[in-house]
């Protein structure tokens, strides 16, 4: 594509040189004259000016003299739609590899592909256009709708749904069973783990993570609602639309995260919490059970507390040793004072 | 069944309709009149009077008007056995899959089933009615007792012993290599990790885990303890039987924990570590290297310290605004009563 | 072997029995006769004295009374050397299983294996006497170099790079997809993740682990580096040469870990740190976004600080319920103090 294809395309002004090809996208510090580059802040306009990019998307205000710009008011958004121009996904090979398992129950949509070595078991349902990668595994009575991805080496365990355009990384486990268990006659019995796990429109899910299926309930995940690697989502927990959590957090049993929360990494959520709509946790912050973080509430430590309160309390901390030598001098002088005096009653 | 029917099998008395058919269990909020419910505590009678629940299965002393009720001592455990007569676990395909890899070294028991595409090596032994699920990966030498259960892509490395009744849910590694290096010459060369790992008796390890082998010796997990999703059990590690270990837990090299301990999520345990009998560890605390945690005792926090001493510095740490308040007024004072001295003085 | 022959093998002085059998190595505690240990230090020379290893490698200046001792100056390293002559790696069936699939496009070394139900996409490239396991998956465009170990179930995503050396445990995920979005619009919008992974000579990776490809750029781990189970990498994190991270640690997208840095177990390192040569890291540390851990610096906590000052920390709240308490008495004294006046100054 030349420059001027690629603004025509996105429906953008253009400044410079219409006709110079790209074939691809990079950063801006590494991009070369082949290549589209973006332009976030003005704090990088400096390092703009120096990148060798064929083009620049950049802000309207904030053209790279020298340079052949794309105007955006949303440059980064602007770029993340050429890049899906200039590096489409890789088609599948469609239809089913002769050495994946399917049974004939299973129902598979137009242009549904399965790849090598999967396995699949009896009443799923697979939808239009879902591409299924190597080596994955779907238990019965699965139903997964129509744009779903699932890369190398998925597990699903029996009866789980996901909506249009899930996408599932490699080694993920949806649908194992929950940690509960009845301690009778100094044993550990298991609960039954016999719900479900229902995925929405659009969430996507990093590698190795584990969502357990509802104990007797469903274990829930909102629509656009995004999760990074090696996170643990227990059972029963419900998780609102448009949420971001972070690699390896932790959220445990029966708690409920509200919409457009953002959950940073190494979070660890127990039992029966609610974090409320557009609140935010900071990275390793631990909340306890049954705690309320309350709607656009910005909380961080273990126990978790207000971002304003923690670093009140982070800062007393590093003023102590102030403190207790202000106690010291204190007490020399008061009990200077109480000599003193001492010393001048009986004289009176 | 039949209500009646319930109550007979459990050996517990009915209140009400013998003859309403259940088919199945359910939570007692969502439960519909053809479903079993339990009600666990008081606070519950409330939120149970208005279930729609063909029967609940109460205390003695708690049943609800209006509802068919068994009668229970422990109407959670005794709802779990119902759940087992409702919803047996699904029967394997008994045998092996045409497509699973056995050579002919395997011993392979009574009723034992191997799922498609897994790999067995040469000297395994499988006991009687195991079930190892599609994909799975057995090393050469493991042996595998009664009535194991591998779900879908375990894997375990050479030499693993299962004892009867062990579950492994998906994605699980048993047996990879410790982290062991001997710095040297600048370089780190890898310590030799040819132990073993032997778990015993009625132990279930969820997703993700990650248990590696003894270095020299052998990591050992005993009767009956239950291990949650994203857990890492490193080389040498002893864990002792009906211990509790919640998600995404660490336990370092050569640490021990005794019979029916209970680890909270996220916790991480340093090596050589012994956490007594019966001991508590609250969800992300850090225990250090070569500490132990006495049998009983209860801790939180990194570094763990007893929880009654936890809370007292946490509670210290937000009171320190007031009381550096209070300091700062004692200085006011403590001037104003030398100030008063110094002019006092002279004049006597 | 017998004692002697390990001795002139590995060019060491041998004292005692020199014609000793010995046909594997164990811990000093539980070697046999037929056994060799090492003992490293001298608090263990009382529990030496007792082994009943048929030879223990010993400093030359901790020779064990009736015992026969190898001299070494590196005990620990020449046991490594031992245990490599007795306990070699079983070796792999050469050439490739007839179950792995393995386009006409994929160059295989000389010597390399490939085993059962290994998927590996076109125009992979497999060095000499590189060692596939069984269920790996190899996407397109990965380049893998000699002497490479792939363990049962590794994922690779298209186009990743693997130096001479690299050794990777099951269940890891490496190349998956970074977790960055743009929020536009009300929803977030994913940004490319198109860059790719190198690991150099000698990495070894353990169980479960994922390291995310770089969004324009590269993720890269340097020689020599050790990472544990269940670590997170994200994109574009550089780490350096010769660096040790423990288990359930997470490095976030734009880090750098220079050379033989040491990052303990669950440590968070947030996006856009720096931690330089030789640094430390303890424990369940949070490093926050941007911070600077300085060269050869030993720093814990979160947020992360000097272990000094977090020592200092710790202990200053410790002392927070004396510190109360004299602050307290100090109130006392000082309105002792203030009454003595008040009564004192009108009779003046």
């Amino acid at each position: 594509m030349k420059t001027g294809d690629i603004a025509r395309t996105l429906g953008l002004e253009i400044i410079g040189n219409p006709d110079q090809p790209i074939h691809s996208a990079a950063a801006m510090e590494s991009a070369t004259p082949e290549q589209v580059a973006y332009v976030e802040s003005e704090k990088h306009f400096e390092l703009a000016a120096q990148s060798r990019a064929g083009c620049l998307i950049v802000r309207p205000e904030a053209v790279i003299p020298d340079h052949t710009c794309i105007l955006s008011l949303h440059p980064k958004y602007d770029f993340v739609r050429v890049v899906d121009l200039l590096h489409p996904l890789s088609p599948a090979d469609s239809g089913v590899h002769p050495t994946a398992i399917v049974p004939s129950s299973v129902l598979l949509g137009p242009e549904a592909s399965v790849g090598p070595y999967c396995v699949i078991e009896g009443n799923v349902v697979i939808g239009a256009r879902s591409r299924i990668e190597a080596f994955c595994f779907i238990g019965r009575d699965c139903r997964l709708s129509e744009d779903v991805h699932l890369h190398p080496r998925v597990t699903l365990y029996p009866s789980v749904q996901l909506a249009p355009r899930t996408v599932i990384h490699a080694g993920t486990v949806i649908g194992s069973d929950g940690f509960g268990y009845v301690f009778h006659a100094g044993r550990y019995t298991k609960f039954p783990q016999i719900g479900g796990v229902e995925i929405a429109e659009d969430v996507e899910i990093g590698s190795n993570v584990t969502i357990d299926r509802g104990a007797l309930g469903t274990t829930r995940i909102g629509r656009g609602t995004k999760i990074d690697n090696l996170v643990q989502v227990a059972h029963n927990v419900t998780i609102g639309e448009d949420c971001v959590i972070a690699a390896q957090t932790g959220i445990s049993g029966s708690s409920t995260i509200e919409r457009q929360a953002v959950i940073a990494g190494q979070v660890g959520i127990a039992d029966h919490v609610r974090i409320e709509e557009k609140a935010r946790v900071g990275a390793q912050a631990g909340i306890p059970t049954g705690k309320i973080v309350r709607q656009g509430e910005f909380v961080w430590g273990t126990p978790a507390r207000p971002m304003e309160v923690f670093k009140e309390q982070y800062g007393g901390l590093s003023r102590l040793p102030r403190l207790r030598q202000e106690v010291s001098e204190l007490k020399k002088k008061v009990a200077q004072l109480e000599d003193l005096l001492k010393n001048q009653i009986p004289t009176t």
